[in-house]
């Protein structure tokens, strides 16, 4: 994994369960906040700000796969490293490790779709091919 | 308190936390529900329905007090009471109860103000009159 | 999918992002409340109580996969489709399908363990075989 | 307010609802991990820690009010002010400020209940008042 973006977040008391440990959908809501991050770092602009230059409407998620292989709990402090995304055509792929202690509490790997409203329905919205403009930013990245 | 709306939910293993109990802003997720339900009554349409009826952007809130008096665990099932809401011109206010076993567990009041998008500025939102057509409808369950 | 707990549940506001529709981490909040409605229907126990008829001490997740094919978004009720687990001797796999309208709209496959208290430091859980008793049960409900 | 714990936070595309501003539940979140750094700066211990210290369950919510005074939205960077508590006999009061730009966006005063587990019914819990070595320590931070 090329790691590109690392984070650091800390598991808290309300992420937890009463098995003491994180409750697995609140590492999501962690790895959603990586994902902005890496947009945010690659483009320059806040995600409020790089929805309304490039005129879309988000990347909603279309699959993901997570393993989780060391429990976190409440005063954890975990490091979160997302890879560059590898661009398709209106999809993506971003990969991401959690790491506690430097070793791997969770991996995932999710693809997501560039999506605009619907001209004919704004009420709909509609995969779009990701501008050139930002994957060719994220190319730069690789090199 | 005028009872209008009642509503059933169950508290689940993801909303408590390592003691063992709610984790307490589970239950804001709960009332926030009751505000809606209450709505969608009065009005007999669901709320991305009204939203688009009344040209309005939400009800966001102002102000809340919140008792907690009896915990509550994953497994109990919770009846949720809902006032009839109070208008003033912009906002209202909101009464709710949550009962355990038919006592009190919790006790709620808020005040949410109706906003409409700033026609000069669309990034922010203005509180708004609430529309007569819907102060007239709950006036009309009061009675 | 052999087809085994059946739940409604209705996608809210507060569940849904600034895009409108569904924060996807929410839809594992709603799978985690069907796998354990699977439990409890099969066992005939709450949570709470079959945690302690069994002292164990949960399921935690250690591998999940969803795949996102429809977007819900506040207002919509959505079906939860939940399969009989397939036991393996500490671990389970689940599968979940999310409908709406009657298309599926997400589809879900999980693996958890079985998990007590490590007898030699309670701060730590261990995996542990699933009682013949659990197994067996389930296994009844197949035929 | 004597401010004694000072914490950034972000506003996350998921903590926001389809009218794009913070859903205020979200808000309660971070106040409670504003409490739990209270805690963890004044008895130099993380919460895991102090819990088995001071051998108690915790400190559930009893009563809280907060006003919503400006909006805040993905993006944004708020500052959360949290004052030294004011310790009755088993329980106390906290007093909160969030801030975006310098100005006050939510103000919060919370009273929490110090517990331990009942010795009679460990399923229950029962207030406690606080340990003195912890009043203590909070009494001389006051100076």
């Amino acid at each position: 994994m090329s790691k590109f973006v690392t984070r650091t977040e800390r598991i808290y008391w309300g992420d937890c369960d009463p098995a003491g440990i994180i409750y697995f959908p609140r590492y999501f809501d962690m790895l959603d906040r990586s994902t902005t991050a890496m947009f945010e770092q690659a483009l320059g602009m806040t995600k409020i700000q790089f929805l309304k230059a490039y005129k879309f409407h988000g990347y909603p998620m279309v699959d993901i796969r997570a393993r989780f292989i060391r429990t976190t709990t409440f005063g954890d402090e975990v490091v979160i490293e997302t890879a560059v995304p590898e661009f398709k055509r209106s999809s993506f792929n971003i990969s991401h490790r959690i790491l506690k202690n430097g070793e791997v509490a969770v991996e995932c790997s999710e693809t997501r779709v560039w999506v605009t409203k619907d001209p004919n329905d704004p009420d709909k919205i509609t995969p779009t091919p990701v501008p050139l403009e930002i994957t060719g930013k994220f190319a730069r990245l690789r090199q």
